[in-house]
């Protein structure tokens, strides 16, 4: 089995980007990862996109082969993977495993979505297509409904409050200000985010992502390849992607995602390290309680201890030494979902390569996690800057 | 490198299936692949699925977890993937190069779509999702028009007639006859395929195949774990998956496509024979002048010879050994698109267990091609029968 690693890394920004396609912005950030990676085009073994609602929303899919024909690549495999918000991270993946498996020794993957300037019902609507249909789409579920539930078990169970999940949109947004991929560069106060308007009882407008346009990509590549052409790179010391459950009744507790603790336990195994190890995580913060309930899946602080742990990161004395979303977070930084599992992994070797703009001091190891639906499809990614 | 088996297949029937949701008409095929391959549930690595429309047509993506669940499958990877009509055979090469790079050693691989009981314009308008909509959709380009380009280019370069392309719906209706899971099972004669309803010209409305719901689904696996379960298994000679053009204004020819001359090289020189070696082909005629320029590009013909070749192949004087498309292929079995490339496989592997109600005699080597958008995704199977 090879050692993978990521070469290169490119993103567009994250917002607004009405005059742009699908594929346009799908290859803005192809070519930025490819030329980062110093690897000629011709290398590259195969492309793979992930996207969510390409289809819904613009009536685009085939992605794949498209993306590949504009990046100048042909005759290879090229193919859309789809896992809803978890799509790219997926995507990333499966890439690993075939570099891994010594298929491939290059390949491109490029996270896409294009979400904002349709009318706030359909948008809903779209992001609804990750919720079973047959079961619990039909009885009206949504995700602000799903994390809404998710919410009011951490404070019942746990004694979480309402100015401690908030405080999370108040910490990612701060973050935000100095990342200029971010959509949200402005500060919030606390009064403002527990006081914004209601959404899906306790969630207000400010605990949720905003909708987002952009793209981000990662080139995976061989050690062998990676030492040629893009040294120092970083090296993928996990790269794991588990289905859960994917209906709140298949939940046992739904402040507990078994994905997420399972997609951790396995990434920490195959890397020889725990929680404690990791310096800095992009983690997936859809909603604000979903900042603290994966922090605790992912090993960060014992169940129960999210709400005090974000607070305690925000004033100084902090219960991890991991620095979460640095980026912002999907809540500042935003949610292009189909592009946000690469994104993610751009926020960490940037930090890893010692040149992000939130830069934590000395990061060595960081993780990405990335979840699908209700935590249906849930990545973990461990990073690791090594010495060449 | 592993060497990678085909278990179990499993199909529903091809047709209307206006009460059955994506899921089930996924988990029917699945379990049916399972069952045949007597592999454990708990081998199964991952689940692919192979879709193409589910989200524009039926509002429903996060189909890898959801289908996972719903099979009693937990914490694998479990992923959607789409190259449009190409999808599931495009889901079963990353699931053979996964077992073949020995990162699993069984995976469930099922296509699916439902494209029935909606108007017309909304399925033709999904189907668009797989042509280039920045550069060809806002054209108004569609697949029948595509193909009526095709056709005229074909008859007008190659002398091929209207009666000879014809023929390929007469031949393929014929096989319909007697597979019991055909959309199509009664006889056209060459007139009524002549004469029936101008739509995009020199098309008819029966060179097109019609709109189809079904499922189907493949377990492929380590050759290991196919002699420990399933023996005689069905051997993967070759896996080949293209990106070609996506426009046409990237064709050289419109009658050579290039995805199809390249997967079937690739295919040819991986198994180590030619295209003369093939007994029984499952083509993606999803136009009546598609199986005559695909079997042109396979090699079965010399380019401009798939005319005569089809007419020949009918007559009891056969230009080619190789039998095409014996279970009435996409224009009389139907075309679920994201479940086509998955129902081709399970045709042959039928043929190669000597049991299709088709039965090509004494049939040892299949080949499978489908193509998702303008021939813009291509995969070519090459499939052996094994003495174990």
């Amino acid at each position: 089995m090879a050692s993978v690693h990521i070469a290169g890394v490119g993103s567009t920004s994250f917002g607004s980007h009405p005059s742009q396609s699908l594929q346009n912005l799908a290859v803005i950030a192809a070519k930025a990862a490819i030329a980062d990676s110093n690897i000629p085009i011709e290398r590259i073994g195969a492309v793979f996109v992930g996207n969510f609602v390409g289809g819904i929303m613009m009536g685009q899919e085939l992605l794949g082969p498209i993306v590949a024909a504009n990046l100048g690549i042909s005759s290879v495999p090229a193919l859309k993977i789809e896992a809803a918000c978890a799509s790219s991270s997926a995507a990333v993946h499966l890439a690993h495993e075939l570099v891994r498996g010594e298929i491939h020794d290059a390949i491109v993957v490029v996270g896409v979505e294009r979400l904002t300037g349709v009318p706030r019902e359909a948008f809903t609507s779209a992001m609804t297509a990750a919720i079973d249909q047959q079961q619990e789409g039909i009885h009206g579920l949504t995700f602000p409904g799903f994390w809404g539930l998710v919410m009011n078990r951490h404070m019942h169970l746990y004694g979480t409050t309402r100015a401690q999940v908030g405080s999370v949109t108040v910490k990612n947004r701060q973050f935000g200000i100095t990342n200029p991929l971010a959509q949200f560069r402005k500060s919030i106060t606390l009064d403002e985010v527990v006081n914004s308007a209601l959404i899906a009882d306790p969630v207000r407008k400010f605990d949720c992502c905003p909708s987002t346009d952009g793209a981000a990509a990662v080139v995976l590549t061989s050690e062998a390849l990676a030492r040629r052409y893009r040294s120092p790179s970083i090296k993928v010391a996990a790269s794991i992607l588990v289905s859960a459950p994917v209906r709140i009744t298949d939940y046992a507790e739904l402040t507990i995602h078994d994905g997420t603790v399972e997609a951790a336990r396995r990434a920490y195994e195959r890397a020889g390290i725990g929680p404690a190890d990791v310096d800095v995580a992009e983690l997936h913060d859809c909603f604000s309680i979903a900042e603290i309930v994966d922090s605790e899946d992912l090993g960060f602080f014992a169940k129960g201890d999210g709400g005090p742990g974000v607070v305690a990161a925000t004033s100084g004395s902090p219960m991890a030494r991991v620095v979460i979303n640095p980026s912002g977070g999907l809540l500042s930084k935003g949610h292009p979902t189909g592009a946000t599992g690469c994104g993610q992994l751009y926020e960490i070797v940037m930090q890893l390569r010692d040149i992000h703009p939130n830069q934590v001091p000395g990061a060595r190891i960081g993780l990405t996690h990335n979840g699908g639906g209700t935590a249906a499809a849930v990545t973990v990614h461990l990073l690791e800057a090594v010495q060449q």
